[in-house]
């Protein structure tokens, strides 16, 4: 199943959550001690204060008119809503310079902001082969499906050109998988039980086109 | 303004028309010469054919229930759509490897796929100032506004640690950008008139984990 299965509003809240998410947890980590009000994060990420609510009560955060939440507690319910406590280990597959910023942010041994641990990274450049990369050994591609299937491995991520993108995510399907993030700007073919995340950096770049030319054009 | 102006249905469409283009792309590149039917792209991308008819119908592109389109046409109305044609300069600042990534991307010579060109790249790393990336020359941070300003730059990307990201936003505005393509994770605060596109690659892993939770639990 893709994005596309899940409603428009859906969508929008969990991008909204992860960056209710990310920002809240920027301000713990820049020392912000007090508590924080809908309103404010609203402020701070440009997003109305009824939204921010909205939002935050699909994480079971009970809204407080008054003394508003800890950040502690927000930051915990929207993990509790992502299940990012309950790692999942990932395959990485294409270490290029997309693949090694996500390998950098996924491979950290102690901390797993997303809930994912990429445990091992494949590439078939024999020059990459054998390198430790942020930690991650790079191994060769042949040897995905025997080892996914032997570590009981959940997702698979996918930073290949192209043309490869279609072949990995079948060897990473018959390893066991039950998720694949796919940062290849293809289409790919899956069983309907697999998870599937299309991470097309490219896409933002359409929006950006876009709303560029709504915006010359008068309209929003 | 951000995603979240435009309506859920809006944003999914401009998402899978992105999507549809980088797949024709791909078929053309590989050698495709016959034409596809809707059904034939939803079935590619695992997308309902009404929704694929409706999201093209959007780029004014007729339905044609017999003979299908052709994708030299198909290519052209959602570029057109995305107005890919009209290219906009950019600027991109914070080259580590997703910054390099997307400088690959966007920097080639002679096809911009996105309708985006950057023009320079800028770090505060010394040891990266003076190097050139992709055939792009990377500059120091406190030449952004003087140069965007008059270079007529439209569209920043920003590519840096979160703690650095809205100082970069205020340079790049005060250096005339239109446009902000925000690949750190955190909120920015920008003039109204400024359109901002947040690309945070971790919305991804976001997007997985809950999915892959619901689908423990068997919901979808």
């Amino acid at each position: 199943m893709d994005g596309q299965d899940l409603k428009g509003s859906t969508v929008l809240s969990i991008k909204r959550l992860s960056r209710y998410l990310t920002h809240l947890r920027f301000l713990r980590k820049t020392g912000t001690k007090e508590g924080f009000s809908a309103s404010q994060l609203g402020r701070d990420l440009c997003i109305h204060e009824t939204q921010v609510r909205k939002d935050l009560a699909l994480t079971g955060l009970e809204g407080r008119p008054k003394t508003g939440h800890s950040i502690e507690e927000a930051i915990e319910a929207i993990e509790k809503y992502f299940n990012i406590g309950d790692t999942s280990e990932a395959f990485l597959v294409g270490v290029g310079h997309l693949g090694t910023a996500i390998l950098g942010y996924h491979s950290r041994k102690n901390s797993h902001p997303s809930g994912i641990k990429i445990v091992a990274a494949f590439d078939n450049d024999d020059s990459k082969i054998g390198k430790t990369i942020h930690g991650i050994k790079v191994l060769a591609i042949d040897k995905i499906t025997d080892l996914s299937n032997r570590m009981h491995i959940s997702i698979g991520i996918i930073c290949t050109p192209p043309e490869a993108a279609q072949g990995i995510a079948d060897m990473l399907v018959e390893g066991g998988v039950k998720a694949i993030w796919n940062f290849s700007p293809v289409g790919l073919t899956l069983p309907e039980s697999i998870v599937l995340e299309n991470s097309d950096i490219e896409q933002g770049a359409a929006f950006l086109k876009r709303r560029l030319t709504e915006q010359k054009r008068g309209k929003k």
